[in-house]
Protein backbone atom coordinates (compact mmCIF):
# COMPACT_ATOMS: atom_id res chain seq x y z
CA UNK A 1 0.00 0.00 0.00
CA UNK A 2 1.42 3.29 -1.22
CA UNK A 3 1.22 6.29 1.73
CA UNK A 4 2.97 9.18 2.35
CA UNK A 5 5.18 9.73 6.25
CA UNK A 6 2.08 12.33 6.87
CA UNK A 7 -0.78 10.20 6.38
CA UNK A 8 0.55 7.16 8.27
CA UNK A 9 1.68 9.13 11.26
CA UNK A 10 -1.64 10.66 11.55
CA UNK A 11 -3.65 7.12 11.55
CA UNK A 12 -1.81 5.73 14.17
CA UNK A 13 -2.39 9.07 16.05
CA UNK A 14 -6.25 8.46 15.01
CA UNK A 15 -5.94 4.88 16.26
CA UNK A 16 -4.16 5.82 19.61
CA UNK A 17 -7.13 8.06 20.30
CA UNK A 18 -10.03 6.15 19.91
CA UNK A 19 -8.40 3.17 21.30
CA UNK A 20 -7.08 5.17 24.28
CA UNK A 21 -9.33 8.18 24.76
CA UNK A 22 -13.23 7.27 24.60
CA UNK A 23 -14.63 5.74 27.28
CA UNK A 24 -15.92 2.09 26.42
CA UNK A 25 -19.97 3.10 25.70
CA UNK A 26 -19.01 5.78 23.31
CA UNK A 27 -19.46 3.51 20.09
CA UNK A 28 -19.33 6.53 17.10
CA UNK A 29 -17.50 9.58 16.21
CA UNK A 30 -17.84 11.89 14.06
CA UNK A 31 -15.37 13.41 11.52
CA UNK A 32 -15.64 16.99 13.08
CA UNK A 33 -15.18 15.99 17.02
CA UNK A 34 -12.26 13.55 15.98
CA UNK A 35 -11.17 16.87 13.84
CA UNK A 36 -11.17 19.21 17.18
CA UNK A 37 -9.61 16.37 18.64
CA UNK A 38 -6.55 16.17 16.64
CA UNK A 39 -6.23 19.83 15.88
CA UNK A 40 -7.30 19.13 12.00
CA UNK A 41 -9.69 20.12 9.92
CA UNK A 42 -12.89 17.46 9.27
CA UNK A 43 -12.03 17.35 5.61
CA UNK A 44 -8.40 16.51 6.23
CA UNK A 45 -9.43 13.39 8.61
CA UNK A 46 -12.51 12.58 6.42
CA UNK A 47 -9.69 12.74 2.78
CA UNK A 48 -7.19 10.31 5.55
CA UNK A 49 -10.18 7.40 6.55
CA UNK A 50 -11.20 7.58 2.79
CA UNK A 51 -7.77 6.06 1.14
CA UNK A 52 -8.55 3.40 3.84
CA UNK A 53 -11.89 2.97 1.79
CA UNK A 54 -13.41 3.62 5.11
CA UNK A 55 -16.73 5.93 5.06
CA UNK A 56 -18.73 6.02 8.03
CA UNK A 57 -22.51 6.87 7.92
CA UNK A 58 -23.60 10.59 7.56
CA UNK A 59 -25.89 10.56 9.92
CA UNK A 60 -23.79 8.39 12.70
CA UNK A 61 -20.01 9.45 12.02
CA UNK A 62 -17.65 6.60 12.10
CA UNK A 63 -18.29 3.55 13.75
CA UNK A 64 -15.08 3.42 16.45
CA UNK A 65 -14.65 -0.62 16.33
CA UNK A 66 -14.80 -0.87 12.60
CA UNK A 67 -12.64 2.17 12.10
CA UNK A 68 -10.11 0.49 14.44
CA UNK A 69 -9.92 -2.48 12.14
CA UNK A 70 -9.08 -0.77 8.88
CA UNK A 71 -6.35 1.44 10.83
CA UNK A 72 -5.12 -1.96 12.15
CA UNK A 73 -4.84 -3.49 8.80
CA UNK A 74 -3.52 -0.97 6.68
CA UNK A 75 -0.60 -0.53 9.31
CA UNK A 76 0.00 -4.38 9.64
CA UNK A 77 -0.81 -4.77 13.13
CA UNK A 78 -1.25 -8.09 13.15
CA UNK A 79 2.33 -8.76 12.22
CA UNK A 80 4.64 -9.63 14.94
CA UNK A 81 7.87 -7.25 14.85
CA UNK A 82 10.74 -8.10 17.26
CA UNK A 83 12.55 -4.96 18.40
CA UNK A 84 16.25 -4.15 20.19
CA UNK A 85 17.04 -1.73 22.10
CA UNK A 86 20.37 -0.50 21.87
CA UNK A 87 22.32 1.16 24.64
CA UNK A 88 20.58 -0.28 28.02
CA UNK A 89 20.94 3.38 29.68
CA UNK A 90 18.21 5.06 31.93
CA UNK A 91 16.59 6.09 28.63
CA UNK A 92 16.88 2.22 26.87
CA UNK A 93 15.56 0.73 30.02
CA UNK A 94 12.56 3.11 30.39
CA UNK A 95 11.46 2.44 27.17
CA UNK A 96 11.77 -1.31 27.78
CA UNK A 97 9.09 -1.36 30.50
CA UNK A 98 7.58 1.49 28.76
CA UNK A 99 6.68 -0.14 25.41
CA UNK A 100 6.57 -3.51 26.36
CA UNK A 101 2.75 -2.52 27.23
CA UNK A 102 1.72 -0.77 24.04
CA UNK A 103 1.77 -2.59 21.36
CA UNK A 104 1.44 -6.37 21.33
CA UNK A 105 2.69 -6.45 17.71
CA UNK A 106 6.12 -5.07 18.90
CA UNK A 107 7.76 -6.48 20.70
CA UNK A 108 11.33 -5.74 22.48
CA UNK A 109 13.04 -9.20 22.51
CA UNK A 110 17.14 -8.28 23.00
CA UNK A 111 18.34 -5.19 24.39
CA UNK A 112 22.42 -4.31 23.80
CA UNK A 113 25.05 -2.89 25.79
CA UNK A 114 29.14 -2.14 25.66
CA UNK A 115 29.29 -2.31 29.22
CA UNK A 116 29.82 -5.61 30.57
CA UNK A 117 27.77 -4.78 33.99
CA UNK A 118 24.77 -4.63 31.75
CA UNK A 119 24.99 -7.42 29.58
CA UNK A 120 24.35 -11.46 29.91
CA UNK A 121 21.43 -10.61 32.02
CA UNK A 122 17.67 -9.36 31.98
CA UNK A 123 16.70 -6.05 32.44
CA UNK A 124 13.21 -5.26 33.02
CA UNK A 125 12.23 -8.46 31.61
CA UNK A 126 14.45 -8.27 28.48
CA UNK A 127 17.52 -10.06 27.53
CA UNK A 128 20.74 -8.01 27.70
CA UNK A 129 23.48 -8.75 25.57
CA UNK A 130 26.80 -7.54 25.42
CA UNK A 131 27.41 -5.59 21.53
CA UNK A 132 30.40 -8.59 20.55
CA UNK A 133 26.81 -10.85 19.95
CA UNK A 134 24.84 -8.34 18.27
CA UNK A 135 25.18 -9.69 14.72
CA UNK A 136 24.44 -13.29 15.87
CA UNK A 137 21.41 -12.42 17.83
CA UNK A 138 19.76 -10.02 15.84
CA UNK A 139 19.85 -12.78 13.29
CA UNK A 140 18.74 -15.78 15.86
CA UNK A 141 15.74 -13.45 16.73
CA UNK A 142 15.09 -12.17 13.30
CA UNK A 143 15.48 -8.07 14.65
CA UNK A 144 14.55 -6.24 11.95
CA UNK A 145 14.14 -2.79 13.94
CA UNK A 146 16.44 -1.31 16.31
CA UNK A 147 15.96 1.52 18.93
CA UNK A 148 19.07 3.20 19.20
CA UNK A 149 19.41 5.04 23.05
CA UNK A 150 23.43 5.29 22.72
CA UNK A 151 26.03 8.56 23.79
CA UNK A 152 26.35 10.62 20.05
CA UNK A 153 29.63 9.86 19.98
CA UNK A 154 28.92 6.25 19.12
CA UNK A 155 25.30 6.70 17.46
CA UNK A 156 26.70 6.55 13.75
CA UNK A 157 29.27 3.75 14.26
CA UNK A 158 26.35 1.88 16.06
CA UNK A 159 24.16 2.12 12.85
CA UNK A 160 26.16 1.13 10.47
CA UNK A 161 27.02 -1.56 12.73
CA UNK A 162 23.16 -2.43 13.01
CA UNK A 163 22.59 -2.12 9.23
CA UNK A 164 24.97 -3.99 7.98
CA UNK A 165 23.77 -6.87 10.13
CA UNK A 166 20.65 -6.59 8.78
CA UNK A 167 18.47 -3.82 10.38
CA UNK A 168 15.50 -2.36 8.25
CA UNK A 169 14.34 0.14 10.78
CA UNK A 170 15.83 2.26 13.17
CA UNK A 171 14.33 4.65 16.09
CA UNK A 172 16.84 6.94 17.07
CA UNK A 173 17.14 9.18 20.49
CA UNK A 174 20.80 9.40 20.07
CA UNK A 175 21.37 13.41 20.11
CA UNK A 176 22.97 13.86 16.90
CA UNK A 177 21.62 12.97 13.40
CA UNK A 178 22.47 9.74 11.98
CA UNK A 179 23.28 8.26 8.23
CA UNK A 180 21.43 5.55 6.69
CA UNK A 181 21.30 3.91 3.20
CA UNK A 182 18.11 3.81 1.10
CA UNK A 183 15.55 1.61 1.62
CA UNK A 184 16.21 1.61 5.90
CA UNK A 185 13.36 3.32 7.28
CA UNK A 186 14.31 6.30 10.25
CA UNK A 187 12.78 8.32 13.36
CA UNK A 188 15.18 10.73 14.99
CA UNK A 189 13.37 11.69 18.19
CA UNK A 190 15.60 13.99 20.20
CA UNK A 191 14.32 14.79 23.46
CA UNK A 192 16.74 17.07 24.61
CA UNK A 193 16.37 19.29 21.50
CA UNK A 194 12.17 19.14 22.00
CA UNK A 195 12.32 20.48 25.42
CA UNK A 196 15.00 23.03 23.98
CA UNK A 197 12.79 24.80 21.58
CA UNK A 198 9.72 24.37 24.00
CA UNK A 199 12.20 26.66 26.74
CA UNK A 200 13.20 29.26 23.66
CA UNK A 201 9.43 29.93 22.96
CA UNK A 202 8.41 29.98 26.20
CA UNK A 203 10.82 32.77 26.39
CA UNK A 204 10.04 34.57 23.10
CA UNK A 205 6.15 33.74 23.13
CA UNK A 206 5.34 36.19 20.20
CA UNK A 207 7.25 33.45 18.26
CA UNK A 208 4.68 30.39 18.99
CA UNK A 209 4.19 28.06 16.41
CA UNK A 210 0.18 28.34 16.45
CA UNK A 211 -2.00 25.49 16.45
CA UNK A 212 1.17 23.10 15.41
CA UNK A 213 0.78 19.80 15.71
CA UNK A 214 3.14 16.54 15.85
CA UNK A 215 0.12 15.26 13.28
CA UNK A 216 0.93 17.61 10.87
CA UNK A 217 4.29 17.19 10.57
CA UNK B 1 14.61 37.48 18.23
CA UNK B 2 12.10 36.05 15.27
CA UNK B 3 14.00 32.75 14.55
CA UNK B 4 11.53 29.88 13.08
CA UNK B 5 10.76 26.44 14.72
CA UNK B 6 12.54 24.89 12.00
CA UNK B 7 15.84 27.13 11.90
CA UNK B 8 15.80 26.34 15.66
CA UNK B 9 15.02 22.92 15.51
CA UNK B 10 18.38 22.88 13.43
CA UNK B 11 20.51 24.82 15.64
CA UNK B 12 19.83 22.44 18.71
CA UNK B 13 21.25 19.92 16.28
CA UNK B 14 24.18 21.67 15.45
CA UNK B 15 24.90 22.26 18.73
CA UNK B 16 24.45 18.66 19.77
CA UNK B 17 26.72 17.36 17.17
CA UNK B 18 29.51 19.85 17.74
CA UNK B 19 29.60 19.51 21.49
CA UNK B 20 28.83 15.99 21.82
CA UNK B 21 30.07 14.17 18.75
CA UNK B 22 33.92 16.12 17.48
CA UNK B 23 36.68 14.97 19.54
CA UNK B 24 38.62 17.98 21.60
CA UNK B 25 41.11 18.14 19.27
CA UNK B 26 39.06 19.33 16.64
CA UNK B 27 38.93 22.47 16.65
CA UNK B 28 37.15 24.26 13.05
CA UNK B 29 34.17 22.50 10.99
CA UNK B 30 33.91 23.61 6.97
CA UNK B 31 30.34 24.10 6.50
CA UNK B 32 30.38 21.09 4.23
CA UNK B 33 31.11 18.66 6.83
CA UNK B 34 28.21 19.94 9.26
CA UNK B 35 25.97 19.46 6.39
CA UNK B 36 27.22 16.02 5.59
CA UNK B 37 26.55 14.91 9.10
CA UNK B 38 23.25 16.63 9.48
CA UNK B 39 22.35 15.66 5.99
CA UNK B 40 21.81 19.15 4.71
CA UNK B 41 22.71 20.99 2.10
CA UNK B 42 26.04 23.18 2.92
CA UNK B 43 23.82 26.11 1.57
CA UNK B 44 21.38 25.68 4.03
CA UNK B 45 23.72 25.17 6.69
CA UNK B 46 25.69 28.82 5.85
CA UNK B 47 21.88 30.57 5.81
CA UNK B 48 21.33 29.44 9.11
CA UNK B 49 24.72 30.20 10.61
CA UNK B 50 24.28 33.78 8.81
CA UNK B 51 20.90 34.53 10.45
CA UNK B 52 23.47 34.09 13.83
CA UNK B 53 25.77 36.82 12.50
CA UNK B 54 28.05 34.33 11.83
CA UNK B 55 30.17 33.68 9.00
CA UNK B 56 33.22 31.87 9.76
CA UNK B 57 36.73 32.34 7.48
CA UNK B 58 36.66 30.56 4.02
CA UNK B 59 39.92 28.93 4.22
CA UNK B 60 39.55 27.69 8.21
CA UNK B 61 35.70 26.99 8.17
CA UNK B 62 33.74 27.70 11.87
CA UNK B 63 35.28 27.59 14.72
CA UNK B 64 33.36 24.73 16.81
CA UNK B 65 33.66 26.78 20.72
CA UNK B 66 32.75 30.09 18.62
CA UNK B 67 29.58 29.13 16.87
CA UNK B 68 28.45 27.06 19.83
CA UNK B 69 28.82 30.33 21.63
CA UNK B 70 26.30 32.27 19.01
CA UNK B 71 23.95 29.37 19.45
CA UNK B 72 24.10 29.45 22.99
CA UNK B 73 23.53 33.01 22.68
CA UNK B 74 20.43 32.47 20.77
CA UNK B 75 18.87 29.83 22.38
CA UNK B 76 18.81 32.23 25.50
CA UNK B 77 20.93 28.93 27.33
CA UNK B 78 22.10 30.92 29.82
CA UNK B 79 18.97 31.49 31.52
CA UNK B 80 17.78 28.86 33.98
CA UNK B 81 14.00 27.33 33.12
CA UNK B 82 12.24 25.17 35.94
CA UNK B 83 10.75 22.48 34.39
CA UNK B 84 8.00 20.14 35.81
CA UNK B 85 7.50 16.56 34.71
CA UNK B 86 3.92 15.53 35.11
CA UNK B 87 3.48 11.86 35.52
CA UNK B 88 6.44 9.80 37.57
CA UNK B 89 5.60 6.43 35.33
CA UNK B 90 8.49 4.40 33.74
CA UNK B 91 8.98 7.22 31.47
CA UNK B 92 8.67 10.17 33.61
CA UNK B 93 11.19 8.50 36.07
CA UNK B 94 13.81 7.62 33.34
CA UNK B 95 12.95 11.54 32.12
CA UNK B 96 14.08 12.76 35.31
CA UNK B 97 17.55 10.97 34.96
CA UNK B 98 18.14 11.52 31.23
CA UNK B 99 17.41 14.95 31.32
CA UNK B 100 19.48 15.96 35.02
CA UNK B 101 22.56 15.42 32.94
CA UNK B 102 21.93 17.28 29.58
CA UNK B 103 21.71 20.73 30.15
CA UNK B 104 22.38 22.44 33.07
CA UNK B 105 20.26 25.34 32.16
CA UNK B 106 16.75 22.99 31.90
CA UNK B 107 16.14 21.55 35.49
CA UNK B 108 13.77 19.25 36.71
CA UNK B 109 12.69 21.12 40.00
CA UNK B 110 9.49 19.19 40.48
CA UNK B 111 6.98 15.82 39.48
CA UNK B 112 3.70 15.06 40.08
CA UNK B 113 1.74 11.66 40.16
CA UNK B 114 -1.74 11.47 40.93
CA UNK B 115 -1.08 8.00 42.42
CA UNK B 116 -0.45 8.44 46.36
CA UNK B 117 2.04 5.95 46.38
CA UNK B 118 4.30 8.14 44.05
CA UNK B 119 3.93 11.14 45.74
CA UNK B 120 5.73 13.46 48.82
CA UNK B 121 9.12 11.55 48.44
CA UNK B 122 12.04 11.79 46.79
CA UNK B 123 11.99 9.93 42.98
CA UNK B 124 15.04 10.05 41.26
CA UNK B 125 16.52 13.27 43.10
CA UNK B 126 13.09 15.03 42.15
CA UNK B 127 11.08 16.08 44.88
CA UNK B 128 7.30 14.23 43.87
CA UNK B 129 4.22 15.82 44.79
CA UNK B 130 0.79 15.25 44.81
CA UNK B 131 -1.44 16.28 42.12
CA UNK B 132 -3.46 18.29 44.66
CA UNK B 133 -0.49 20.46 45.18
CA UNK B 134 0.65 21.74 41.58
CA UNK B 135 -0.98 25.03 41.70
CA UNK B 136 1.17 25.65 44.61
CA UNK B 137 4.45 24.30 43.71
CA UNK B 138 4.55 25.81 40.16
CA UNK B 139 4.02 28.91 41.35
CA UNK B 140 6.51 29.08 44.29
CA UNK B 141 9.42 27.42 42.19
CA UNK B 142 8.13 29.40 39.15
CA UNK B 143 8.01 26.42 36.84
CA UNK B 144 6.77 27.69 33.53
CA UNK B 145 7.52 24.00 31.40
CA UNK B 146 6.02 20.70 32.11
CA UNK B 147 6.56 17.35 30.72
CA UNK B 148 3.40 15.42 29.74
CA UNK B 149 4.27 11.77 30.74
CA UNK B 150 0.25 10.78 31.98
CA UNK B 151 -1.85 8.52 30.07
CA UNK B 152 -3.74 9.43 26.85
CA UNK B 153 -7.34 9.67 29.17
CA UNK B 154 -5.56 11.67 31.48
CA UNK B 155 -3.92 13.85 28.65
CA UNK B 156 -6.35 16.81 28.06
CA UNK B 157 -7.49 17.58 31.50
CA UNK B 158 -3.92 17.80 33.48
CA UNK B 159 -3.17 19.85 30.26
CA UNK B 160 -5.81 22.68 30.95
CA UNK B 161 -4.62 22.48 35.02
CA UNK B 162 -1.25 23.10 33.82
CA UNK B 163 -2.29 25.96 31.57
CA UNK B 164 -4.65 27.75 34.19
CA UNK B 165 -1.74 27.56 36.46
CA UNK B 166 0.80 29.55 34.87
CA UNK B 167 2.88 27.03 31.98
CA UNK B 168 3.89 28.45 29.41
CA UNK B 169 5.28 25.64 27.89
CA UNK B 170 4.48 21.97 27.26
CA UNK B 171 6.07 18.50 25.75
CA UNK B 172 3.58 16.32 25.41
CA UNK B 173 4.45 12.44 26.16
CA UNK B 174 0.91 11.10 26.31
CA UNK B 175 0.01 8.68 23.44
CA UNK B 176 -2.69 11.63 22.43
CA UNK B 177 -3.15 14.91 20.85
CA UNK B 178 -3.69 17.89 23.59
CA UNK B 179 -4.93 21.38 22.58
CA UNK B 180 -3.54 24.49 23.97
CA UNK B 181 -4.11 27.93 23.70
CA UNK B 182 -2.29 30.53 21.64
CA UNK B 183 0.65 31.43 23.24
CA UNK B 184 1.29 27.77 25.03
CA UNK B 185 4.30 26.07 23.15
CA UNK B 186 3.94 22.68 22.43
CA UNK B 187 6.16 19.82 21.16
CA UNK B 188 4.16 16.52 20.98
CA UNK B 189 6.56 13.14 21.41
CA UNK B 190 4.87 10.15 20.48
CA UNK B 191 6.88 7.37 20.86
CA UNK B 192 4.66 4.63 20.22
CA UNK B 193 3.69 6.19 17.04
CA UNK B 194 6.97 6.68 15.95
CA UNK B 195 7.71 3.14 16.32
CA UNK B 196 4.53 1.82 14.27
CA UNK B 197 5.54 4.05 11.34
CA UNK B 198 9.02 2.61 11.59
CA UNK B 199 7.90 -0.90 11.73
CA UNK B 200 5.51 0.16 8.82
CA UNK B 201 8.09 1.18 6.43
CA UNK B 202 10.70 -1.88 7.68
CA UNK B 203 7.48 -4.07 5.76
CA UNK B 204 6.58 -1.58 2.74
CA UNK B 205 10.58 -0.81 2.11
CA UNK B 206 9.61 0.62 -1.25
CA UNK B 207 7.71 3.61 0.42
CA UNK B 208 10.27 3.91 2.77
CA UNK B 209 11.12 8.19 3.03
CA UNK B 210 14.51 8.81 1.42
CA UNK B 211 16.94 10.80 3.02
CA UNK B 212 14.31 12.19 5.35
CA UNK B 213 16.00 14.04 8.68
CA UNK B 214 14.63 15.20 11.81
CA UNK B 215 16.04 18.18 11.70
CA UNK B 216 14.17 19.38 7.82
CA UNK B 217 10.89 18.97 9.69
Amino acid sequence: MNISNKVLGRLTRYRALLTEYFPKEKTHIFSHELAAMMGLSASQIRRDLMCLGYYGVPRYGYEISELVKYINEILDASKLHHVAIVGAGNLGRALMTFLESRRATLKIVAAFDEDPSKSNRMINGVPCHSMDAAEEILRREDIRIAILCVPGSEAQRVTDRLVRAGVKGIMNFAPVPIRIPVGVALEEIDVTSALERVAFFTNNRANAPKERRHADR
